[in-house]
């Protein structure tokens, strides 16, 4: 209020409208504007004497209000021995606990913070509000009574919703169960409450409004009176929108996924390693590469760990993970691409055959994958309940099946699709040869394998059968030791055994479809690594956001990146 | 040799120099040329030969020679069963194992991978080869018998050291202790051997010669007869240089850093993040960013996740930590400066003051030291027998000195330096007070505490009294909730409660000493998280690489990072 009356009080000196001085009009407004202004700081010194009396006689008025701008606890809380500290999402079992002992009378008293769902006042003695926080959601009771006054019920009725909040309050049970709380058999009637952080009342999206599954293209119209918000407004206002109960699970699961990743990998002797970022030269090719100004010259950004992590095979470390973002500057605006997203990278030495690393990257998605079900069950239900999708259909240990490129053409001719013996699939062809695999192998996670050696990068290692009929004049025809890994028919991570060999190397990056230059800027060293003798090695990059929105069935993958980069995007 | 004749021998057509045709010293060069080619083809005929008939009459032929170009097992070596494949590290592990069991005549057969340090013929007869793998050395002995033919001899002791093999051996007691390898007590009797990875002969630089510390500015020369080789040499060539035993040492503690890190944070119910690299505006400042190209507008790379975690906080995270790349422009050639380096991030809710953040930052140190110490002794021993530095004082739990800024500001006083209250500390000031810490508390590890606001972020929360004792006309003056962690005097962690309220954050925005618009780019989405309500938090940054060049002591923070990037510096 007082900021209101602040800014209607006109300039004592008006500003000068030009040189003949105020219009007769500007002196009347001006005039105007004066008892305006002092009827409006009448107003205020009325409301503050009322205040101040009010507050003389509010027998809460240490109970309620702001905290300072430090969120210093208030003095006169009671203390951790006096009463416990227990968060919403742990308050059923804490109750279970103490059940067994003594009874405090009144019920269990409680302290905790959280944040305010809603807040409304059924009459000038009674508020209701909802508190939730980790998914957990409780109602609370604020009620008039010669310890609690009506000021204070004025107050936290009128607390805006997403207020962050401390809470001192007694746990009863409630007349009958709450139905709009996770917390049904529980209700917080409120001693103490202090507002944290204050939400603003209009804020530009509600949570609420995040908890429904983002609108299919077309269909953005409001359902049962509530508005549909737009995927584009839900990542304008990415800190609301995550607020939402399965935000929170997908990136609980993401980590997750990372978790178990890092702790497969740690199990079987892989060591974590941090590649740069910021390269010398496009090394991987120039197309889709961010440029960066650096001082003098120019950098550009990794698309991948690649060549770094067989560097370091070629150093020794025998097997090497890395998890960090990659960055690709791909025009493509669709639901499955991102400029910056968080490669899960591993390369290893093997004994004989690549199908050694292909047996232990499969194991490395069986391990995720159990880990998900059997560590983030309810995550996942909880996201699935939004975005319905089929179960995933795992294959048991041992049995993932593991088809050759040419069979994956096979099955594809027999279901009609017409392509050639070394064509790259299409996104429908890929799709459609999960289906056929999931048909006829019962799982959703398959690998291809020996992909037609012109569709892979330089550094690929052919095939023996390919390597003995080379043919000068088609040097790229064949196939390689390569695979794609897939979840419902969508790619999720590729990989190879690689060239060791240096000569070797040189002469495919000549001769590959679109040749490089092994003397290069950032080539000369890679291909320097080999000639200093190196093991024989293969590896694979996983996109963790595909495998997160393929795990849940997520409809974009932008659902998958806290704060998604594409083309378009670079805020929040 | 067939590549060498080839070179000689001249093009069919001589290149016509010029319109007038060939000269007549062109003639006769070209006629001495042919002469040339003639005799080397005769030559290489006749050794070509040669071979054939060593080769037809070598007992040996099937048990050595270069693998395939895929390094193809060979398809008469011993099967799994027959020979287990035990690898250096674990050979006498192995053999204690099988210590117990009926002996093998003649010795235990082994089948290993491994690297040649360096090969050697001692006569026609005998050959040493000293092999490596993962830390672990042995000598192996080639020599010529009834089922071993001098052919074999003489190529094993030609492999170029560095070149990785596949060995069949018999592992017997050495005449006496061999002094220049790991395993002093075993060597390797070698029955076969194939070259999976030929190294070149001459390499720019010598593993052994990066077995040794990096020389000191101005003391490049040779000592012992050996050359020194210098930084950047071992930069250039850094995948040889990698190879030496106390480096691979440095990357496993650094990788053991992030594991001890991520270890306790989990444990504590903080969740892993990944926030984006590329930003639409250089949030945290101008200053020392690097520009992207993006598309058809530009990006700058993250110095901080700093405010995307704090955003995280104001989107119901709780306790959030991330390891990712960060960058910094600036242009320092300092050896404690990277333009690229690890980030370990977290930032949490708190519930009454920031010090449990400081207490919880605290333990998360102890528990990475006290793991060092324990999980890494060996690979922290073997450095440190390389780079000599003292050992590291570790004070007990609950037992670590946190010092008030004006306190270590008392301590240089009465040392003699002359410095204001609230002036920032330079290096070597910093440094003199981590020996006055470590003389007083016996700890090379401290905290300092509630620095002087005006030296802090726009972000950092001022203390109580600082904020009671506001003066309009000297906003930045006092302290602020923050605070630094130091490693044998030098800093590591920086870190603060924040400001949670959006309108003091504003304020605090415009009245810094170097203020920034609250409604700028990058910035509005930052101040828009708070407008929603947050609770009240704090947290900190650590950087890797320095941690890691602290705690063993490293003269330069370039020595743990990979691949490191400075100013100067983008390849390897």
């Amino acid at each position: 209020m007082a900021e209101q009356a602040e800014r209607v009080v006109p300039l004592t000196d008006p500003p000068a409208e030009d040189e003949k001085g105020p219009s007769k009009s500007a002196l009347k407004k001006a005039a105007k504007d004066k008892e305006k202004a002092e009827k409006a700081a009448k107003r205020q010194a009325a409301e503050e004497a009322q205040k101040k009396e009010a507050e003389s006689s509010d027998i809460s008025k240490n109970d309620y209000g702001e905290l300072p701008t430090d969120g210093a606890w208030p003095s006169d809380f009671p203390s951790k021995d006096e009463v416990p500290r227990v968060q919403l999402p742990r308050l059923e079992e804490y109750l279970a606990e103490i059940a067994s002992k003594a009874e405090t009378p009144g019920g269990p008293h409680v302290v905790f913070r959280a944040s305010v769902e809603n807040a409304r006042s059924q009459s000038a003695k009674l508020a209701f509000l909802v508190f939730s926080r980790g998914g957990a959601s409780i109602q609370a009771v604020v009620a008039a009574s010669d310890e609690l006054s009506r000021q204070m019920v004025k107050f936290c009725s009128s607390v805006p919703a997403e207020s962050y909040v401390l809470v001192h309050g007694l746990v009863k049970e409630p007349k009958e169960p709450v139905k709009s709380t996770t917390i049904q058999m529980l209700e917080v009637h409120v001693k103490k409450l202090f507002v944290e952080g204050k939400a603003e009342a209009q804020l530009p999206m509600q949570v609420a409004d995040a908890e429904r599954p983002i609108p299919v293209e077309g269909e953005e119209e409001a359902v049962d009176g509530r508005p549909i918000v737009t995927l584009s407004t839900r990542l304008n206002n990415r800190v609301i929108d995550l607020r939402a109960k399965h935000n929170h699970a997908i990136f609980t699961i993401k980590d997750g996924v990372v978790a178990l990743f890092e702790e497969f990998l740690r199990s079987q002797g892989f060591r974590g390693i941090q590649t740069p970022r910021l390269l010398g030269a496009a090394s991987e090719g120039g197309a889709n590469v961010f440029e960066v100004k650096y001082f003098a010259t120019k950098a550009f950004l990794a698309q991948s760990p690649q060549l770094y992590k067989q560097m370091l095979i070629a150093a020794r470390f025998e097997k090497v993970f890395e998890v960090g973002p990659v960055f690709r500057a791909e025009n493509s605006n669709t639901a499955r691409h991102l400029t910056e997203f968080t490669g899960l990278d591993m390369e290893m030495e093997f004994e004989e055959n690549y199908h050694e690393v292909v047996s232990l990257l499969e194991e490395l998605m069986l391990f995720i994958f159990n880990g998900l079900k059997e560590r983030y069950k309810r995550e996942t239900d909880l996201v699935r309940s939004i975005y319905h999708v089929e179960d995933f259909k795992l294959p048991s240990a041992g049995s993932v099946p593991r088809l050759p490129f040419s069979e994956g053409i096979k099955m594809l001719r027999e279901a009609g699709e017409e392509l050639g013996d070394f064509d790259d699939l299409s996104t429908p062809q890929e799709k459609r040869l999960g289906a056929l695999v999931l048909e006829k192998y019962g799982s959703d996670f398959y690998v291809l394998d020996e992909f037609p050696l012109a569709i892979r990068p330089f550094y690929t290692m052919p095939t023996a059968s390919t390597r003995a009929s080379y043919n000068h004049d088609k040097p790229n025809v064949g196939y390689s030791n390569s695979y794609d890994f897939f979840m419902r028919g969508q790619e999720i991570m590729s990989g190879a055994q690689r060239i060791h060999n240096a000569a070797y190397l040189e002469k495919r990056m000549k001769e590959h479809d679109t040749p490089v230059d092994p003397n290069g800027e950032g080539l000369r060293d890679y291909v320097a690594a080999f000639r200093a003798g190196a093991p024989k090695h293969a590896g694979g990059g996983i996109g963790l956001e595909r495998i997160v929105m393929l795990w849940l069935g997520l409809p974009n993958v932008r659902l998958a990146s806290l704060f998604p980069r594409d083309p378009g995007r670079l805020a929040p």
